[in-house]
């Protein structure tokens, strides 16, 4: 059972153009981020959630630009240069077994990533995602749609914890193996605007065995307000982990 | 302008039939468990999401069934007994001023809770709340839908903490004066299947000042097996101090 459930697992896993091509590291990015499944997989070409939409404001249009270009102007300095690379963004898993029994068909075919369930642009996360070419630095440009209140007119503190799961999670699979995320610690210091757009950026602060250990924060775009900070926590598992539950 | 904004606040809110009735309670609850705000704020009834509905699976009707079992056979014992209350849900919170100036009329008008913002019966978070008579703690069954998927086939890490967000600050705001989620510290143990049911338990731990201290567990519905832990810190705030952003 574990077997045949691994080699559905790896069916059609294509690594994405950028980062390790280990068969390890394929099965580490199992948000849309982390899987970096290829449109192959699906019966028709999936949406890329993290390229620009007509909902993104100057600010998200403005920062986007910015760390593109650094990655395109980088193209032909090799290595050594300190560049981005956006990494792209679907709202589709693999198809999966969990706690040794398959998940209900009805599951399986509507299960989307919970950062990218809703495909009304803007009303919910709208964010991109780069990571530098020596990935100790992810940085996610981030806009918090209508959708994701909590106090009146801000963000829920749920929603800027997703967004601190993914952007460290997804950094600390671009580092190794499949991960889980083992804590997540957030100091919430001052509540997001509904609507507006901040800049979420991750630092890798140490790695011990199979642990990594991530610092966060979240701040306005200019950097003169710090929203939120967290440090994360990931460990590095095995696949049969994971068909286990 | 903030004076002007502090009656916009709290013009209509009316004070739920459960918990405090002082006015600074009133706007304690801004999640729409927190804010409590009544059908006479909208055009038309909202929809309360924590009742019943086909989505639910048998484990989740089971236990709304008990805990409500519980509230009811209680009424005629008066305050001494432990029994439960369970807190009504909707999706939308108040037209708020932020940060000195008013959100877009387009983003008020839009503005939906976090948690509550598909209307697609259990597709995402399908949960209800009791609160014990003595308020030291809370309890929610929550039933995890399909677009909240993480690792395949799991509830993401931030649809747990959104979850944990949720039970513990209304928890806390139960208690007091409105309160800001300051820190929300999570250990992941095991991973949450998308389907399942499991029970999300906040105990208070202390109170000192304006702090709340808050712990909380995310376990199986039958107890064997423990999802999440988690401690969590609120701290009251003054009105304007919302107002300020």
């Amino acid at each position: 059972m574990a077997r045949s459930a691994i080699g559905r697992l790896f069916a059609g896993l294509r690594c994405l153009p950028v980062g390790n091509t280990q068969l390890q590291t394929q099965c580490s990015r199992w948000s849309s981020e982390r899987t970096g499944v290829e449109a192959s997989m699906f019966s028709h070409k999936p949406r890329d959630f993290s390229l620009p939409n007509p909902s993104w404001g100057e600010e998200m249009k403005r920062l986007y630009k910015h760390y593109n270009l650094q990655s395109e102007e980088a193209a032909g300095q090799g290595e050594d240069g300190e560049w981005w690379t956006r990494l792209p963004s679907y709202n589709r898993s693999l198809k999966y077994a969990t706690g040794g029994v398959y998940l209900s068909k009805m599951i399986q075919s509507k299960a989307r990533l919970f950062t990218r369930n809703i495909r009304d642009p803007g009303a919910a996360f709208e964010y991109v995602l780069f990571f530098r070419n020596d990935k100790q630095r992810c940085l996610c440009i981030f806009q918090a749609g209508h959708l994701l209140e909590g106090p009146p007119g801000h963000v829920h503190g749920g929603a800027i914890a997703t967004m601190i799961d993914t952007v460290t999670g997804t950094h600390a699979s671009l580092l190794s193996a499949p991960v889980m995320t083992a804590n997540l610690n957030i100091n919430y210091r001052s509540p997001i605007p509904l609507g507006s757009t901040v800049l979420i950026e991750s630092t890798l602060d140490k790695e011990e065995g199979k642990k990594k250990f991530i610092s966060c924060k979240v701040s306005s775009t200019d950097g003169s307000k710090l929203h939120t900070e967290a440090t994360a926590l990931f460990v590095s598992i095995s696949v049969s982990h994971l068909l286990r539950g």
